[in-house]
């Protein structure tokens, strides 16, 4: 199997200003490829340094993938490091400098002197065009081995990846070994939950990659194997046991999969968030085309605001408080019949780190769901902190609706 | 200034199963202590892969942490890599082996036969006892320099540094220079736009680290030098050339800010989204203690939802359209009115991929301030997809409000 070597490249890594997401995203999608990523190295944005840094990966990897130091000021040196390593100059690439042209053009303003520096690259290496932004990644294929260089802004580098690195890996280095891959999304469960559920028996004598990554409320499972058959009874083997919280098997989000059910259904969504403060409404509008199902939400914050924009009764705030089954319902069925939605879901709850009593401790949260039908609450009871709690909240009620729809 | 290099072991890194978030963590404490972290490391969990890594690391830094791989499992291999490193046996810890068996002893249970492994550290290191879990962590004090060995749980390797790490390293590395830093945080401008007004003198001929860290709408810098006469001097022109963005010398966010102001001014405030959908209400409320002046927010992402929750008038809506000034001040004044707040902020615009026409393309959004002194309406026109377009929207409305008083 070929090795892959990755070089990130900033002072901001090594000073634990930024966490090192490029990594991690950079590793999973190349080891998805069946390549294996033997080593991650961070460096200063010092020749030297990249020079050395280089050499030792160029040895001793079929791959190296350098990320970092490629923007328009002074402390941006990959691109002359990686010349210098080469013993390549540089040349200007009049075509990307009429795209930085452009870029700023369309934002209305002229283009700053400091940013001709973005559309230089070593001589030997060609250019991957970023459609995603300004900074000019490049790539070299010298004595079988593949060098890739690429911007450090995530945002552009993940784009790039999917739009050009991929592809171009896949087709230079093509003596990876062939494989299958399965990507299963969860909701609901925490990691050894999951394992529990696999058991041991899922791990024994069988030949495949296992990759689990959890994050808040979610865990996904990735999986690789060379045996199509093998996959085809790990995927039944993964189904059975997590049904129930099985959302997709692709890349979407579960924003995705809930919006999709509610076109199906043809219902309407309206939201009452405390706690959460926005982040649910957040969430169900980050999909692309969620006005055909999300009509809007109310965050009522204030207690004066769940009285007047959802008329939650001011003395069932007196008698339960604002964190109760009760206040909860009303939230939910007060924002359906103002937005004249199918469904309506409220959350209420004590994100704190204040605001939290011995009988309603923080990160107690509420969650309403009311239709037709009436209303149903659900309670939890979340650890961690403010960002955490909320968050946690969120997932919940993601799991909610989706559940609602019988899927 | 002593130099540091981290080792960090295991393959859920290298396949990005698990985010390197120790690495950022011993970063920054350590960069805290004035050494300098000039390379991090991750390499596979393999005899020969940790000892190639420890040899380079060992020959050019003065303190080397290698983290992970001090389980109980047989692929756990860092006590034997760093032994054979040395030319060092193992030795049996018996204390240890007693913190274990108790440690099981206090879950009810017996110590499994496997965990004596854990209780094994080279001859040539001191232990690190672990209160905090069972894996032992270990230095080695050689030729002047410090070999620090710590277990992979993030949550052990924390409370460890910060229990007996921290100190040791102060303890034996006493060389370091006294340093100055600071951290200047701006909002409104772009990386470029900040290096045009820092201008090239800023840089020339002055001995000190200069950091850059963008993210969507805001700019961070961070300083580090040993004079201090120049720090304050340096302070001093960013503060002249940056002043109309520079939002903190500190941590805080913001939203922290913004949130201060409107205490300071006994302000409330209440926002209308259309296309951020929550996103700033979130943000806003991402600050323990923003019920203070958070009153609430509507989300109308339909014009249904504005008409009826913000009170803007069909026939404005049908000539002018939901993005129009016109309508972001009736939303900016609607949601004032409603909530009873200080001043009233909309956002409304076309976040995309859909929706966008000639005359009102895909990232025209438009922000409506509303006070009892009347309505200002700013215009701008984002590029990029979705997320990012909402993102820059919500800095945006932060930057609006900031200035709002005048900061």
């Amino acid at each position: 199997m070929p090795t892959c070597e990755l070089i990130t490249i900033g002072s901001e890594l090594l000073n634990g200003s930024v966490l090192n997401t490029n990594a991690q995203f950079l590793s999973r999608k190349i080891s998805g490829l069946c390549i294996d990523v033997t080593h991650q190295v961070t460096c200063r944005d010092r020749v030297p340094d990249i020079v050395a840094c280089l050499d030792t990966a160029f040895r001793r990897s079929r791959l190296v993938v350098v990320t970092g130091g490629l923007g328009p000021t002074p402390d941006d040196v990959t691109r002359e490091a990686i010349a210098q390593y080469f013993g390549s100059g540089l040349k200007f690439d009049s075509e990307q400098y009429r795209h930085i042209v452009k870029y700023f053009r369309s934002l209305g303003r002229g283009t700053p002197p400091i940013t001709r520096r973005e559309a230089f690259l070593p001589e030997i290496a060609k250019p991957l065009v970023n459609r995603f932004g300004i900074a000019l990644g490049f790539y070299i294929w010298k004595h079988d081995k593949l060098i890739v260089v690429l911007p450090g802004v995530p945002m552009e580098l993940k784009r790039l990846y999917d739009y050009s690195v991929g592809p171009l890996i896949k087709k230079k280095l093509r003596d990876r070994p062939r494989n299958y891959t399965l990507l299963a999304k969860t909701i609901g469960l925490n990691e050894p939950e999951i394992m529990r559920k696999l058991g041991r028996s899922f791990f024994r004598g069988r030949a495949f990659d296992f990759g689990i990554y959890p994050k808040v409320g979610e865990v996904a499972i990735r999986l690789r194997c060379a045996d199509r058959r093998l996959m085809t009874q790990l995927k039944r083997e993964i189904t059975r046991a997590l049904r129930p919280s099985l959302y997709s098997f692709s890349e979407e989000s579960i924003s995705v999969v809930v919006g999709k059910s509610l076109v199906r259904k043809r219902s309407t969504i309206a939201v009452a968030e405390s706690c959460t403060g926005g982040l649910l409404a957040k969430i169900l509008t980050d999909v692309p085309g969620s006005s055909r199902y999300f009509l809007g939400g109310i965050v009522a914050y204030a207690n004066k605001a769940k009285i007047d924009q959802l008329g939650v009764l001011p003395e069932l705030l007196r008698a339960k408080g604002a964190v109760s089954r009760e206040v909860a319902q009303a939230m939910a069925l007060g924002v359906r019949l103002r937005f004249h939605s199918s469904l309506g879901l409220s959350i209420t709850g004590i994100a704190g780190p204040d605001g939290g009593t011995r009988t309603k401790p923080v990160g107690l949260v509420l969650i309403g769901v009311s239709d037709r039908a009436g209303t149903r609450i659900f309670s939890f009871r979340f650890s961690g902190d403010r960002s955490h709690i909320r968050r946690q909240a969120v997932s919940k009620a993601m799991l909610i609706l989706w559940r609602w729809f019988g899927s």
